[in-house]
């Protein structure tokens, strides 16, 4: 089944240019006509849509990875990583979930999937894993220092609120999760 | 009592050039030397700081914006804009606030501040207004379209986790608020 992509509540018209193409981001621009006629000069972000995956372990732990980036403080979230141009997102999280952990799961289920901001198009895609079992190393380049973290449901609930936890848009889904048991058991 | 700027988990350092100005967004790279000695370009984006109002009238429903802009999707949220260059946050809450609505406020509280993501140069800070007064009418632009909406707290927590409601940082908080009363009365 193919997943569709979240639509941009404003998107980036055809007639866009682009006015910048970047390392990450791409600017793109153009004339909008206002609702009293006059046109004004719109500017719109797009940068690579990314997959984010929660593998739950057979101890029913849940995965969490532990970055240092070069410059940056550590942050802490799910395995995740760039949907190269024209990839299919289920493959992509397979790969990412692969390159990254050395892992593979029988199941990945999409829990959701959104856009972040009106002004960035800009596409996220969660997964949780399932079945998931080692069959290789992981394979890091030299900007990544990675560690894995394996928590109780708890446990991520409460690093969830922490600044490090970068996958802020589920932590409602946890929260949720915490205070209503059926939907605990969906996860 | 001045309002501290949240910090980036990867700030863009003071050497990093700025290699695109927009409208909106400004881009700025680095080189950044990696953990194995080797060099890469880094990027990051800069956009102006926003504040995002949400006030409580006197029968304690909660005034949202909805919103229509030229080539977009209605969206609804608190009342929001751009923090000025150099300008104080809590000036800039008060001058929006009174901009978009024609209210002014007794009492701005920080309800919220946070930077929205690792790539982005963005913070956002949330108020709550309280003792709201009309003082004068509404000053929009062309390319503009606002509706006030009115909601009590649970109609707000419903809504806030459709795809219109822009401010999906602050739905973790009442739906925190609305399971702990305490936190509710806080709000």
């Amino acid at each position: 089944m193919k997943i569709e992509r979240p639509v941009s509540r404003q998107p980036i018209p055809e007639h866009a240019e682009r006015v910048f193409k970047g390392k990450i981001f791409d600017v793109y621009q153009w004339e909008q006509e206002m609702f009293d006629g006059t046109k004004k000069t719109f500017e719109k972000i797009k940068r690579l849509d990314t997959v984010i995956i929660f593998a739950v372990m057979d101890d029913e732990k849940i995965l969490l990875i532990e970055e240092k980036q070069p410059g940056s403080e550590p942050t802490l979230g799910g395995v995740g990583g760039r949907i190269e141009d024209g990839e299919d997102v289920l493959e992509a999280a397979k790969r990412e979930f692969l390159e990254e952990t050395g892992l593979v799961a029988e199941k990945f289920v999409l829990w959701k999937s959104l856009q972040t901001s009106i002004k960035v198009d800009y596409a996220l895609y969660f997964f949780i894993a399932k079945g998931v079992k080692k069959v290789a190393e992981q394979n890091l380049d030299g900007g990544e220092i990675i560690k894995f973290r394996y928590l109780t449901f708890d446990e991520l609930l409460e690093i969830s609120r922490t600044p490090e936890f970068m996958e802020k848009e589920v932590v409602v889904d946890l929260l949720e999760a915490y205070y209503d048991n059926n939907k605990k058991e969906e996860l």
